[in-house]
């Protein structure tokens, strides 16, 4: 039942009525293969999970009744009388919410998380959880009117720490006002539907994993540089959070106790070195120093400089904002480095905003990694950046909550 | 059958028979149960693991068949008929052995891995393989011959990175001669038992887990300073290897670019800084400097100084000793706090020789530590020494060896 809590006040289900319930381990697992892997003739589905016939056609068939599969076309012929295939229906709806420090993203995605429709507003996470919640309620129904369905589930990302087990944020330090916010059992409520909230880096690691460049790897680590930097960390392909559930917080790792001060209230964090604001304030002083004509240009004619204006100005070759990237990729590429010698993963992927530095960043952090770490762990280790960009939290997200839809529940 | 070879020359299994082969997982459950927890009553055990009464006799008949299992003492009265204990077989022994850069030390365990016996011997691992385990299995033989028992399987812990699964080093910094030497297999054909290899570290956190200081808890690490450095990473109560088995090799993270030479053969590792060899280098400095009257008369007295004389040092108060642990302990604890921020464990446990250093050592880790990691992360984790000592190793070398022993085999 975690998760899930019935309608309390005004219950507005968008579409469809309330999610069916999974009832048998066999029929979870079938679902999941079809989600991870496809349509499937029934023979196929038998075979990959070790069912009899008739227990096959017997879940198969109440998974249908349930309105959770349908007959697609006709599989490939092995020779014999040509089979139908099995998919997920088609009708079926994933909904997904990416909430960043400033902006919302909502998807709405078909129940192989394939996003059939997303949107992308501006807003403050610091506005407090009931403003921005009820802005990603409606930016929800908006996009799911776009592509009506039958709503199974919903996954949420947030931008700072977060008990998965209690569906809140447990004392996230950019966002005031939603310590231990219920936002699992609020949306929940809204929605009718369960709701599952997760760290948002762990939702972009999903989210590569699923349908991105880290596909069928199991231990992986993906490092957001954003607003924030954060880590989300897969083991045996499921994400590792830590006892307090803190894992992959590596932006408030301390390089510095004399660094510049941090927006957590500490100082010489990477974050304070690194992140999306850390960026924006050395672009101002490269830009008012006359360090760099790029950012003074930029700035005299937006009245402010951001993380993008530093990477449009190292795409034109701007030497000063090339230098700050540099200096960045090199303190990231340390931090990481420490944790590849630790945790020795098959695969380090770099998302998130400032991540559109790009090569530059990429190539700073690669050469941190491969010269201080130990060979045999970096032997086979791609470094690599995002393939799914923004999509790769809302796709993380719609993963998590089919997980959660495709569970047993009693 | 991973780990168990049958004997190829001249097999000379010191003491009893071929060790008996568990058949059930249900029987593997009931021996790792008792293992961990001790004798039960029937009654108990049942309960424990949820099974009904007459197929838990009948498994635990099979398995004092199988002299794996015996009567002990009476239970203690429930208020009906007094039953009696049911335990591990007190005849059953393990194996441990631990392979350090300088020293062999050879454990014989009941079979709840309770040291019975412990021989340890000087002895360099640069004198490559087949000298070191010839020691390994004289010093064995000698143990066995105190206590002798019937021997169910052996754990042998090696200074450097192991492939588990092959049963033998890879690629080691500091053992020349060891790469890719069959250890499982020529101590299996040896000894006529199952065999497992690990890294030293892993067996010293999976002691400590067992019966030291960590005992019950399933997420922690467990750093070594000896040495070398490394650590041991229990994630959910299991090993965490990483993609190569290189996962905890913090030793060679490297601190600066610029920094001392290391014995890996590239510079500025945290080993380099703080390993035992370091620590003998930097004391020399000092007494020959004249800046430690202590260390210059220890250097006197023996014509060398090594990591205890410093330890001594220190203890006596000498000022630039207790300087030398401080830095060290700084530039460790660097290192720890990136690592906790990361994985977020339960307990950070400090072991190896250089641990002799004690809470001075301690005390910086933690004060690096609390500084730098996040509160969150921080706010329930002890730090703390390790309790079992030069002990951990080959108590957790046993116990990897009892889980292989207790594991079905077909």
């Amino acid at each position: 039942m975690d998760g899930f809590s019935p309608p309390m006040e005004a219950p507005r289900q968008p579409i469809g009525d309330k999610p069916p319930r999974v009832e048998t381990h066999d029929q979870s697992r079938l679902l999941t293969l079809m989600r991870d892997e496809g349509p499937m003739s029934r023979v196929e589905l038998g075979e990959r999970l070790g069912l009899p016939r008739a227990r096959l056609a017997a879940e198969v068939n109440r998974l249908a009744e349930l309105g959770l599969v349908e007959s697609g076309g006709p599989a490939a012929s092995r020779g014999g009388r040509r089979s139908t295939l099995v998919g997920l229906s088609s009708s079926l709806r994933l909904l997904a919410v990416d909430i960043g420090a400033t902006s919302v993203g909502v998807a709405v995605t078909d129940p192989y998380c394939e996003v059939l429709e997303h949107l992308v507003e501006e807003c403050e996470v610091r506005s407090g959880p009931v403003a921005v919640l009820d802005r990603a309620v409606a930016l929800s129904t908006l996009a799911l009117a776009k592509v009506p369905g039958r709503l199974l589930a919903a996954g949420i990302g947030l931008p700072g720490p977060v008990s998965f087990r209690e569906g809140m944020p447990v004392a996230p330090p950019i966002m005031p006002g939603w310590d231990r916010f219920p936002v699992r059992d609020r949306l929940a409520s809204q929605w009718g539907c369960p709701v599952t909230v997760d760290n948002d880096v762990n939702a972009m690691a999903l989210g590569e994993r699923h349908a991105g460049v880290a596909r069928s790897l199991d231990d992986l680590i993906f490092v957001k540089v954003g607003t924030g930097i954060g880590c989300g960390i897969l083991l045996g392909g499921r994400v590792y959070r830590g006892v307090a559930g803190t894992a992959g917080d590596i932006g408030h790792i301390r390089l510095d106790d004399f660094g510049p001060a941090c927006a957590c209230g500490e100082s010489g964090c990477l974050e304070a070195y690194f992140g999306g604001a850390a960026l924006a304030r050395d672009a101002l002083t490269l830009a008012r120093s006359g360090r760099s004509e790029f950012l003074a240009e930029s700035l005299s004619r937006h009245g402010e400089l951001s993380a993008r204006d530093v990477a449009l100005a190292t795409g034109a070759g701007d030497f000063a904002a090339v230098n700050l990237v540099r200096e960045g990729g090199r303190r990231l590429g340390q931090v990481v480095a420490s944790l590849v010698s630790f945790i020795n993963p098959g695969m380090v992927v770099i998302g998130g905003g400032v991540a559109r530095l790009g090569h530059q960043l990429l190539a700073e952090v690669r050469s941190s990694v491969y010269r201080r770490s130990m060979p045999l762990a970096t032997g086979n280790l791609p470094i690599v950046l995002s393939e799914l960009g923004d999509l790769a939290g809302v796709i993380g997200a719609a993963w998590t909550a089919s997980e959660r839809a495709f569970a047993v529940t009693t």
